[in-house]
Order: structure tokens, then sequence, then C-alpha cells
């Protein structure tokens, strides 16, 4: 059985931008990574081979999701997520944790964990550190996360110091509860708000754990871009360079290419696929609301420089008709160029690193984010709550 | 500009089968063909790609759909509907009559044409003969039908009479509004309900006008199978051999084996992609419905004997779990297993008759055909009702 391992082969030399490989018992991924959102055992709308097609080497599933429905035992005896969704590179589960914390009235915390009912049919069930780590492995994911709390933004010092302390109890739990010798991975996660002292006692009770990576969480969870990035700034360098490093549920084309700046090595985010379900297409011009009336007959393909499946067969206005009849394509194709945007941004970036220019791509990246088709005029501003679920999709 | 043509390749000497091939302006089409309906530009939950991957050489589009939404002339001015939903194999578009009869209220008929108020918006519209012909000419149809009345079953004779009159002096109003040297066939279509002598004077009026093939409406309308099936054998011989027959909006598996056996070349429905949205799944030992409990766990493929993509790679119990999570993939499963289904049938239907042992492929096919699984347990008998559309999708 192959274990885990995460090599460094670049680094770029004006600043923290990093290029690695995850070596994962399902074969490696090339990082800096973004991993597509497959929150019920399919990433929407796209079929496996059209994913591996678009480069993505790496998915994430919700174990809280597929815990309620079909349920962990359902999928391991049917030979686990990989075999049940048809796809057999590596998979990274989130623990759940998150999905639980949100449920605000419908959930209960202590000391041994989280009782909640589900948002299905209400009923009741306890996640705790011990059942997250054995629901994950029933899965079979390949690298597993610990069981925490998602600090909501803002929170009180008190709330957010007493939520990291225990966090940090429960991801020693999820250590102890992993089975040894499976070559799945087990990643710590960073918490403590946006408070710097608390962020570093949260990393030093991780790194005395010890973890196969380490996710920096809490982020992107309503806070400006700019404290996002302070944070990023203040915990990265922290963390073991030999380890690799994932903040969680992040985000805009914009917070990658900052994330990569900081030295982050992996992200996810449902921005790519929810975005194109509600017609918001990603271009390195900007965002296009595809369902807008100015495109009614534009013949052009969503990115004239694109060159992915759905910008070399369709135009702006065939795309726009399917929105406005509702049609499954409409999901279908906006979700597969958002992806390939996304896949392409990293794959350019890893390609920028390597060569040592990554500086000279997020200056390019940024001129070209000028135009009047962008949809948010302050996109390193995320407006999205915790509770819009911006890790299940 | 090559025209249409149809070649009568072999016959079934202990019956009436047909193998032929259509000769259109976009390629050959091999008879007895099975059309996959795509009302709004989008067989829905498709690629083109993957349509033609399982062997669809003709896709139906609906005109009064792509009239309303984005329009006709929109789609002329983006270079036609071929272009525009990226198919450039032939299309067949019907002539919007079926869906503004439908309307009821919202529709009122004089010898000029039909009034209606759009479904969608409420906007007031006229469809007569001539336009109906320019809008298909517009959208690039390579087959065009005539305008007429689909009658509802049951009808009154006289109501079917004067219906059937009309119908036959709108085709001649049809084949005058064509221009001629597009290369593009135009369809006549018998009426007359379910009476003998009127579904007669259809045809004779029809072949006075000429045709370069002849379709069978106001099938599948709410009648017995076996009444349906003696339309089918009083009208068929009337018409001429060497012109494609198209029985429309016909129909279950059945349906279509019986009305190969009468010398049907031509066949659309939205059976299979409307019950693969409702998780209804066609193979060869009956329907299956896989949201039942009893799939839940089920690793078996849908059709243990099928070929298709969705058989080698997925399991019952996903598909069901896809169903009941209402992800997009599982539209996009099912359709692609029940598309693949039809014209698997027919593809055997062909080899079939070219190898002289049609009904032998007739009796197997109803052998297989006993299964505790099947949904229905009178398959022949269709419940649909005219205003459930069955020729939009």
């Amino acid at each position: 059985m192959t274990t885990f391992d995460f090599a460094l082969l670049h680094r770029d030399e004006a600043g923290s931008a990093r290029r690695g490989r995850l070596m994962t018992r399902r074969g490696p991924v090339e990082t800096p990574a973004f991993m597509p959102v497959g929150t019920q055992g399919t990433v929407k709308g796209m079929l496996p081979e059209a994913l591996e097609d678009l480069g993505a080497q790496i998915i994430l599933g919700n174990t809280y999701h597929l815990f309620l429905r079909p349920g962990h035992e359902l999928i391991a005896r049917l030979g686990g997520l990989h075999r049940f969704m048809n796809w057999d590179r590596p998979i990274l589960t989130d623990s759940g944790g998150f999905q639980v914390f949100s449920l605000g009235d419908l959930r209960r915390i202590d000391e041994t964990g989280v009782r909640f009912q589900s948002h299905l049919d209400g009923s009741s069930h306890v996640l705790t550190p011990e059942r997250s780590v054995e629901i994950q492995e029933a899965l079979g994911a390949d690298i597993i996360m610990a069981f925490d709390e998602c600090i909501p933004y803002p929170a009180e010092r008190g709330y957010v110091a007493a939520s990291t302390d225990r966090s940090s109890r429960w991801a020693r739990r999820c250590r102890e509860a992993r089975r040894s010798d499976d070559g799945a991975a087990l990643f710590g996660i960073v918490q403590g708000g946006m408070f710097r002292d608390l962020r570093e006692k949260s990393v030093a009770e991780l790194l005395e754990i010890g973890f196969d990576g380490y996710a920096v969480g809490g982020l992107s969870v309503g806070e400006d871009a700019g404290l996002m990035y302070d944070m990023m700034d203040y915990t990265l360098p922290l963390l073991p360079a030999d380890r690799p490093r994932y903040v969680m549920g992040v985000g805009t084309p914009e917070n990658l290419v900052e994330g990569i700046a900081r030295g982050v090595d992996m992200f996810d985010c449902v921005m790519p696929t929810r975005n194109a379900r509600n017609g918001v297409l990603f271009t390195r011009f900007g965002r296009i609301s595809i369902k807008q009336a100015r495109y009614a007959e534009d013949p052009q393909p969503i990115d004239p420089d694109c060159g992915c499946y759905v910008c070399r067969h369709y135009s702006r206005s065939y795309l726009r008709h399917l929105y406005r009849a509702k049609e499954i394509l409409a999901a279908v194709l906006n979700t597969h160029h958002n992806l390939h945007y996304y896949l392409q941004l990293m794959t350019e970036a890893r390609s920028a690193i390597e060569t040592g220019s990554f500086n000279q791509f997020r200056r390019n990246f940024y001129a070209l984010r000028e135009t009047e088709d962008v949809v948010s005029p302050r996109p390193n501003r995320p407006r999205r709550k915790i509770n819009e679920s911006v890790r299940s999709d």
C-alpha cells in the first residue's frame, strides 16, 4: 500500500508560490490544485470522464450528505465511493463538521460531538470525531479531514478561543481514531478565527499531533478579502514547508491566484459549479451573466480565447436560450466551461511557477480583468454567507 | 444541392417490414429509424456528440417552441438550428400544429390558420400553413412537416371529416408555399381519425398533391393499441411503397416493433427521454422504475445484457441515489440509457429485416419481456392523453 506523501518541486524565487505533487494511493495530484465539489457522489452535471478530460485530478465529497443519503455503509458495501460514482482518481472528503454546524437550531454541541437533525427528514444523528473518521474511511476517501468547527464571521474572541481549543482536542481524537494501514491521508484544520494568536495556537497544537497535511479553515466566511489574505499571510508561514497546505472553501479566481501567491497548494469551492447553474460564467476578462439580454443574439463563444468544448461549439446566444428555457444542457455546458476555466487557471499557475514567471502571470491575470461584462465590480469581496454552505454543492 | 430521396433496400418476405434509407441533404438515415425529440433546440440532457455515439442519425425539433423562444428569425440569423445546437446530421421539424391545437382555450381556428396565445407569456400569434413552412425553412429543417390538425380521440365523425378536409386544404397550401430549390423534403400527414374511409380519403388527397414522404398522424392519442394497429394495417398499404412512411408520436418499444412489422419507416416519441427524467428505464425485459426501494443496494446495471455507457459503469443503486437526490446526472444517465435502448432496438430490427429474420426478432422481443420488474402490466396500452403533448419534450 502506497502511503501518502508530498513532494515540493519548485518554489517561486520572488515570493511564496509553490509547485508540488501529492502522492496518494490513487495516483498523483499536481499542485497548486483545485478540487471540484461533488457533494452527493457527483459533481453536478458532469460525467466523470468529462472531469478527467478537463484535467481534474482530485474531487471533494461531502461526508454529511453521503452519510444521510444513501449512507456510508451502503456505499461501502457497494465497493466505496469511487466505484459507486465511477471515479478512480483521488477523493478528499470533508468531515461533515461544516454542514452540521451550519444547521443552526437543528444541532446541539458538546465535548463529545454534535447531535443534529437531518435536513432531509428530521431524523436525529450524532457526529463525533471518531464517527466522522469512520464514515470517511467507509467512503474510501484518499484524504480524510479532521472533524472541526468552521467558525462563522464575525465571532467574539471568547467563542473563537473555546471553539478552537475544542477543535484541537477533536483533531487529536481524529488522529487516534485513524486506522494506520490503509494509505489514506489525514489532514488537520487550523482554526482561530481572525485572531492571529489563536491561529498560532491552533497551528502549534496541530503540529504537536502531527498530520499528513494542513488545512486553513474558517476563511471565506463573510470577511473582507483583505482580512482573508492577512490571515493567510500570517498563518501559512507557520506551517511546515514539506506538507501540503489546503485553504478550504476558497474561492474566486482572484482568491486562488492570491492564495497561490501566498503558498497554498490546494483549494475547493462550489463557485464554478454553482455559479454555472445560475448562468454566471467565468472568463479571463471577468464574469458574465449569460441571462442578460445583450447576449440574446451574440454569436460569440463565452470567451473567444477559451479552447474548451463549450467555447468551440456553442454561442452565447444558444447558452442564453438554454438557460432561459431551463434546459438540463444549460447546467451541463455552463459547468463544463466554468470548471475548465478554474482548472486551466491552475494549470497556467503551475506552469508559471515552474518557469519562474509567477509574478508575470499574476500581473497578466489582473490586467485582463477589465471589461464591462464583469458581474461583480468588486470580485475580491466575496458576498457569500456561511449559511450558504460554500462547501457543498 | 442534393434533393431528398428514399431507397427501399430490403423487404421482409413474410410480412410488411421494410429496410430503407432516407437520403437527405445532410446525409443518410437508415430506416426503420427512431428520432429522439429535441423540443427546444436540445435533446434534454444529451450532448450532440453523445447522441451521435448512440447512433442517432436524425432528431426532431419543435416548431412551436422554437418559434416562441428564441424565435426562428434569430436562429436563422445565427446560421440555422443545426449550427445553433451543434448538430450537423438531419433534423425533421414538426409543423407546430400539434401544439397549437393542444392549447385549448388559448387558440382559435379558422380556414386561414390558428390564432393562439403563447404558453410562455400570453402573447398573441397566428400560425398558418404558409407561416409554418416559412418557420421550418428558417430553422433549416431537412424534413418539413405539413401544417395539420392532430385530431383527439375519441372524436365525432362530423368533426373528424371536417378537420381532415381542412388538413388536406392546408397540406396543399404547404406544398405551394415550399421553396423549390433548397433540398429539404416536405412530408404530408394522413389524418381521418379512427374512420377507415376518412383515412382513405385523406391519403387520396395527399397523393394527389404529392409529397416526399407520408406521415400517419392522429395515432397514439388515447386509443387502444389494438385500434392503433388496425389503423396502421388499413392506412399504410394505401401509401406508395417508394416513399418513406412516418408514424408520428409513437411510441412504446412494443409500438415500434409492431409499426415496423406493418411497414413503418420512421418514428418519434418523447417516451425514452421523458420517462428517463421520471426514473423509468427501458430494458429488454421490460420497464423498471429506478426509484423503487428494491434497487437501493442493487449492484447490477440497469440491464445486465446492455452494453451502453451507463450499464458499463453504474449500478442501479447509484442511479436510484441520483434520482432521489434530484441530481442533474440522473436525467443525463437515464436519458442516455433509454435512448441507447430505443436506438439499439432499431439497429437490431434493421439487421433482422436484412437477414430475413424479422419474425424471429419480433418473437424474441416478446419472449424476453416477462419480468416482475415491468412497470406497466399492459405495455401495449399507452395511457397517454393528447394533452400531455406527446410530441414535445
